[in-house]
């Protein structure tokens, strides 16, 4: 993960504040779209002629409640997510995630798929381990070799309580263009952290259960989460969630 | 809690935008300095000169790595932090300091004492009923008066692993201006939520383990959790808590 990033003078931005946009070629939050930024900017002081910069807003007033719903309609719209998922905004990262999953989804002394492939998929693993003993699908190369292996290696557990996998491994470069869902019975429950594809590509929402996205990433600034989740898997978490 | 503001012009501030700026007079996130708004507005389209916004920042990069460094240690000279203790920003809200207090702080088995006088001390309660049988000290009348009862009432469990309180209860109208510190044993963990009080006066360090406080009420925007712990406090969390 370099931290390096390449200053490029865009002479389009130039006139936008006297400097150059500088790109980002990191593996990290990505470049915002200036036209985005500069809208955000003009209404920092004063939301929507409030009176209220948007880092004042009263979180359950309703001018927060108005910017909120059209944010997750126009996600919706742009992601074409179908009504039976909602769409929830977080403020803590995509990691934690992983542990929401586990909270929500496992039934009690069951264990759940996990195919790891990459950095991020291990720490799902890692995070896992901490409740269950989960099945590893796929194993990850001792050799950090970047391939997947072949379908008829693949080991599932038919009774696992969903199946999770990270669609793209920006560190490791293996990606899941094409999931084999097929191996899977048919109403297993799959959980995938779309943090670095989601945006960028159709997705089949009849395919999943749950999938999630850092922000920074593809459609937003850093420190923001989105999930999408089929809304009947709501509300079957463990007593000991935390809160 | 109340999501109504009232709008108030101020002549000084009209100039800047052309709008005055609304008084917040609700519990919620409170108004932040117009100078430091006006700051964050123009170094959001380019930070510190990088061509990158703050927004935008890799967040293992020198650029971040800077800007923290940077809160922190005027966190630290503003509140006067000694050096035993590390500040530590959060993105998750500061009810989520309730669970990890628990996670970070609970003996294998034991107990902590809780002492409830208002709607957010109930909130934590709930919330460390799920990892144990909490040791109310206090308890909350169920007339919901606006009362703490009197020290000869206390009932305290010494061997708890940690007191838990918030100092001002901003719904209910209770606030601990002297917390009966010398009533505990000497070597108790103290855990204060602050959220409303923190940087309005002067902290005794000497009695806290650790302190948190949402940002939104006073001194940041809302979203933001600062969590001040006593550094030998950490990395003695449980096997299962959430990353």
């Amino acid at each position: 993960m370099s931290s390096k990033f390449t200053k490029v003078t865009d002479p389009n931005h130039d006139i936008r504040g006297g400097h150059g946009r500088a790109y980002n070629y990191s593996s990290g939050p990505a470049q915002m779209p200036i036209e985005v930024m500069e809208q955000f900017q003009k209404e920092f002081l004063n939301w929507d002629g409030s009176g209220v910069g948007c880092a004042e807003l009263v979180h359950r007033g309703p001018g927060f409640a108005k910017l909120y719903k059209d944010v997750v309609d126009k996600t919706r719209q742009f992601l074409e997510v179908p009504d039976e998922f909602d769409i929830i905004f977080f403020n803590a990262g995509a990691s934690n995630q992983m542990s929401a999953t586990i909270f929500n989804l496992l039934k009690e002394g069951g264990t759940a798929n996990y195919c790891p492939h990459g950095w991020w998929s291990q720490k799902a693993v890692t995070e896992a381990r901490k409740y269950m003993d989960p099945n590893l699908v796929i194993d990850l190369p001792a050799s950090g070799a970047v391939t997947i292996p072949p379908e008829s290696e693949w080991k599932i557990n038919p009774d696992a309580s969903y199946t999770y996998f990270v669609e793209n491994e920006t560190i490791n470069g293996t990606e899941f263009l094409d999931f084999p869902f097929h191996l899977f019975p048919k109403d297993m429950i799959f959980v995938a952290d779309m943090s670095s594809s989601l945006g960028s590509k159709k997705v089949d929402w009849s395919k999943y259960g749950v999938c999630y996205a850092s922000s920074g990433k593809n459609f937003g600034p850093s420190g923001v989460c989105v999930t999408i989740i089929r809304k009947d898997l709501i509300g079957k978490h463990m007593k000991t969630t935390p809160m």
